[in-house]
């Protein structure tokens, strides 16, 4: 398998399956996990960082589920082909970005992928679109079992997992849910949201998490801190809790437009198929924030020119990396916008 | 011939026919007159005003092209009726507006109206399409003989006509012709127009005159002052240098635009369309900002989806009173909004 291979399906995080899925785009979990008689990637010379990098391979290969997967250098890689593990949510935009020897194994449906020398020496993450938090859960912990059996892992009786950076020593577990949150954005009720979740001590995020904006109506939300609560606890929480409060939120806020807002809420859905069908440049942060009404319309039944399918795809190909890749070169700025433009012109003819 | 006559078609100033009509949408002179043995209108009482007004109605109704014309009493008329006739730009804003015995006579083509009780007595108006000033002056010049042979008509030797307004003595006339000038706006050189047309002491208005502003990108341009000036320089100046000077700034702009930012203008002619076809509720000011590039569109051969008839429809039927008529009922704010989306987006549906 290669990246190639990658690039010819929307990956899982866009499935547009799983529970709550008109609200719940993707759910992921990962696990930092550190080789106990290793150092830390900070104060790690190339040569062990090499070397860590190799035993870490090596030993996911032959761990059930490491044998399919794909190992990929990302110290290798060319600039487009990081930007597609990006995109797709298999690395981290650090990760992409880093130094020295680095990489990640990608299981064939792209629900899990382990990240090597990211921050940590290892971090274990599964992926999967809609709120399915329990079966990450059952796929990462078959990993991480797997992985322990076979390599020494840097563990307090006291303190449990011990991280690179110590919001993370404890369980080293981080639950990521990626809400698209329209309703609540338009209704204005989305600081509050915020709010609340931030007095919960839970992160918001954008798409692409840490640093990032909230484009397109996405919002990450994840725990801060992980030591002193068990992972059974924070999933818990966040399936049964937090998450389906928000999604019942969002719901609420779309039927009170979909009532009060009727033709408004119309009147953004079709400008934004009608700027979408018909720019001829247009950016990445643009197209997504016009496919967002689009999205919430399809899901509302207020827009059918085409299906969730299309959007996912669209959106996930509109994107830099897979643009260029889709275009079979690297584009510049002012080209990369008429290619998005003229790809999406191209997507939206074929599907309606 | 009723006003429910005129509303059938376009209207002779949205023909677009005419020289320059890529650029000039429409002409327009028109002649201030007062009887002589009367009190100006702001002297004169009601009964003085209404005797002026069936004089004036007599009297033309008489003249060879009053034969055919429809008469309208503008005082008896619904406020949707009198949209209308400002809409086709038959009457002033002013003139709608106004109270007391008034009215408007209107020839079956449209080319000319005689508005009676505006701020003078009489004001002979004519308009055609594009830049067609001699064929204009020709029509109402014969009108104003005609009523001059059959009413004494207030005249100074040394000074010219006699207005109410001082800035009409003289000649009385006014030449007006209506530009599109989207390319100059595009390329920013819209202001250096303008200032030059002022220091020419020309007046530089919007799409309906006095105190309006350049939606869609029109600009009226007319001369301030009349004293001391043929009507035959003053055409001159329009017709052989100042109009096809105008002209060509606009045309250069749009070819710098069409070499230079090709992209950019064919995004923004799409992105207009893209607006236009599937809005479900969109103001007046929006259509017209957005028709603008679609007329550039369709005279640079940029767009092709519909054509300048379509689109002068579009122009003149999206105004509140058309739109009303269209409807056949009246419509306040958010419901008009609606209305005009769901014209426009039929519209469209049939022309492509």
């Amino acid at each position: 398998m290669t990246i190639d291979d990658l690039t010819g399906k929307t990956g899982e995080w866009l499935r547009g399956e799983g529970a709550m899925s008109d609200v719940v785009l993707s759910s992921r979990i990962r696990l930092a996990r550190n080789l106990a008689d290793r150092p830390f990637l900070a104060s790690a010379s190339q040569t062990e960082r090499t070397e860590i990098y190799r035993t870490l391979v090596d030993e996911i290969t032959q761990t059930p589920t490491g044998a399919d997967a794909m190992v990929v250098d990302v110290d290798d890689l060319d600039t487009v082909d990081r930007g597609i593990l990006v995109e797709r949510h298999l690395i981290s935009h650090q990760h992409a970005c880093g130094e020295g020897s680095r990489g990640v194994t990608i299981s064939p449906d792209e629900t899990q992928s382990l990240m090597i020398n990211e921050e940590d020496h290892l971090r274990i993450q599964g992926l999967r679109s809609g709120l399915q938090l329990e079966a990450i859960w059952d796929d990462i912990n078959a990993v991480d079992d797997a992985v322990s059996s076979r390599l020494a892992i840097a563990f307090d009786q006291d303190l449990g997992y011990l991280t690179a950076c110590p919001t993370n020593v404890g369980t080293g577990i981080r639950v990521s849910v990626m809400l698209h949150l329209p309703g609540l954005k338009y209704t204005k009720e989305i600081e509050r949201m915020a709010r609340a979740a931030r007095d919960m001590r839970l992160a918001v995020r954008g798409l692409f998490g840490e640093g990032t904006d909230a484009v397109g109506d996405f919002y990450q939300i994840s725990n801060q801190t992980t030591l002193g609560k068990s992972e059974s606890a924070i999933r818990e929480a966040f399936s049964n809790r937090i998450i389906p409060k928000i999604v019942a939120y969002e719901r609420q806020a779309r039927e009170t437009l979909i009532k009060k807002r009727t033709v408004k809420l119309d009147d953004r859905i079709w400008r934004a198929y009608g700027v979408l069908s018909n720019a001829r440049r247009i950016s990445g942060d643009e197209t997504q924030s016009l496919l967002s009404p689009l999205r919430m319309g399809i899901h509302l039944g207020r827009f059918d020119r085409f299906g969730i399918a299309a959007l996912n795809e669209m959106f996930l190909y509109s994107q830099p990396a897979h643009l260029q890749r889709l275009h079979g070169k690297s584009l510049e700025g002012q080209e990369r916008a008429i290619a998005r433009a003229d790809y999406l012109r191209e997507r939206i003819g074929a599907a309606t």
